[in-house]
């Protein structure tokens, strides 16, 4: 037991991150089935979507499961309804002001988590009264800071900073990841690029393949200007380094981006032209297996990886 | 006794990095005297300078200690003669080609350990035939590759393509962040920022004042379309900035920077008008004190984290 264990009341300090076009009921309640903790992501679902991937989720598990709602989403106010309606346990929060909301959700009996990549956001996520913070390496897939700090300095240094139990994201796929955020001050692991690949995730086949080709360099922080996001290097990515070449202004790049860029790549499975979001560790990923199976894996190599360490002694 | 400590024939697996404009000898004999391997960074010395260098710290330590040398140094062929004749027997070699000089050296009785940042260039090292890899991640300070690839990813990524014994780089400066390092598959650390901060290397006390105020994102790669390099930002920065909205072509940057931009801020204290290259890590790092206490603060945390994680069983 630690305190995320302990906080979420789940049997492994692992979490799947709630990504867009991969994460619903499926992904969700098989984590959390498999002793981590399942989150639905309700970024890419409207509010009717999101209740109906809710209630198949406390059909298929009986295990907490919570759910992750960026703060930029529009209709902010129906889908915190639903969430107090549905008696959703855990909201993890990205993307936005933690103030808004976090009150409303602690007092319907919410925990809440939020998703930062900053000590400056640490800290203000703390005093808004969170009970537990994620901070999101450089590395890691979809939206991210514009520190580039990544996740072998940003524990340490967000760590130092608040009290709250600490999340480690980025750059996590494996047991001897998670058994290095665990070194750096970690309670524990927020792994999202290798749940892309479970069988659960609702990613497009063509995306899952992709991410087991990505190799060192498939993947680039981009878009700075606009909201920055890692992606993989595609058609669409080339066109984006032509309009950085003709100096193009944010406004040129977010028509470029348009709409339904994401869901076109990840759920339709458009390689050229959609935005395919993924982490770094793209490239240690090799294979597309149940997420129990991820699960067991990561436990085991964690656990062997400890054992070697404590042999070491200098 | 592991494959780092007993290639080298030091105690502790922890290597201070061959800086510009830091690492003479006092900081290298005074490293390798706690039991870490020192390095003497050639980088910076005229080849007269190097051989005084080396000279010094022999006399001033009866351990192991090494020389890095970057291959694109212009008087190359002097540097390695001057190596072969003072019989260093550790050179650390980076940004440049390793299959040129690495089987002259090793037919000297020398160990040569290679720079990368990349799988690819780890496999072109192991072919030419070093003995041990650095493997540096995007936070590392100073020059860095183009593939931005974190330490927390890099590492076993090379881990795995690799046979050689591997030395992680980048995002290290604590007891922690080595026994962090470790879990990824490295078999020892190279530290530079932290030991910038040291009694003993020769950087400016201003520089060194400044890397203790470093905050998150005060680093930023840059320069990538010459050769991309991690530094603090300041009034130098501020001008790039501009040349760049400018739209600058590579020449016009290069013309910028000019010569003796590192030697200004590094070593002449000019905070303002030189590069100040430095890890993310500056963040972390609150004290300036004797190397060989950095040694021991880091020996000991990482024992303690050793110790704290043997108890944890998932």
């Amino acid at each position: 037991m630690n305190k995320i264990t302990s906080l979420f009341k789940i049997k492994y300090p692992i979490i799947q991150a709630g990504m867009v076009w991969a994460s619903g009921w499926r992904l969700a309640s098989s984590v959390s089935n498999a002793g981590g903790l399942g989150i639905i992501g309700a970024g890419s679902m409207h509010p009717d979507i999101l209740k109906m991937h809710i209630e198949k989720c406390i059909q298929a598990t009986s295990r907490p499961f919570g759910v992750n709602v960026p703060l930029i989403y529009p209709e902010m106010k129906e889908v915190i309804d639903i969430l107090i309606q549905k008696k959703v346990q855990i909201v993890f929060t990205s993307a936005g002001n933690p103030n808004i909301w976090t009150s409303k959700l602690k007092s319907s009996g919410c925990k809440v988590v939020h998703v930062v990549s900053s000590v400056k956001f640490a800290k203000k996520a703390e005093e808004a009264g969170v009970d537990a913070i994620v901070a999101e390496g450089f590395e890691a897939g979809g939206h991210n800071g514009r520190e580039e700090t990544t996740t072998m300095v940003l524990i340490p240094l967000i760590k130092k900073s608040i009290k709250l139990p600490l999340i480690a994201a980025g750059g996590i796929a494996t047991g001897s990841s998670m058994a290095a955020a665990i070194c750096l001050g970690a309670d524990a692991v927020q792994i999202g690029s290798r749940f892309v690949t479970s069988n659960e995730a609702s990613s497009h086949i063509n995306f899952k393949k992709a991410v087991l080709k990505a190799k060192q360099g498939s993947t680039i922080l981009t878009l700075k200007e606009i909201t920055p996001v890692r992606m993989m290097k595609n058609k669409f990515y080339d066109e984006i380094v032509d309009l950085y070449k003709k100096g193009s202004t944010p406004e040129e790049l977010s028509k470029h981006l348009g709409k339904g860029r994401a869901k076109k790549g990840m759920f339709e499975g458009d390689l050229e032209e959609g935005e395919l979001e993924i982490g770094q560790v793209a490239s240690q990923i090799d294979k597309i297996i149940p997420s129990s199976d991820i699960i067991r894996e990561i436990i085991q190599e964690f656990n062997s990886q400890i054992k070697n360490l404590s042999s070491i002694k200098l």
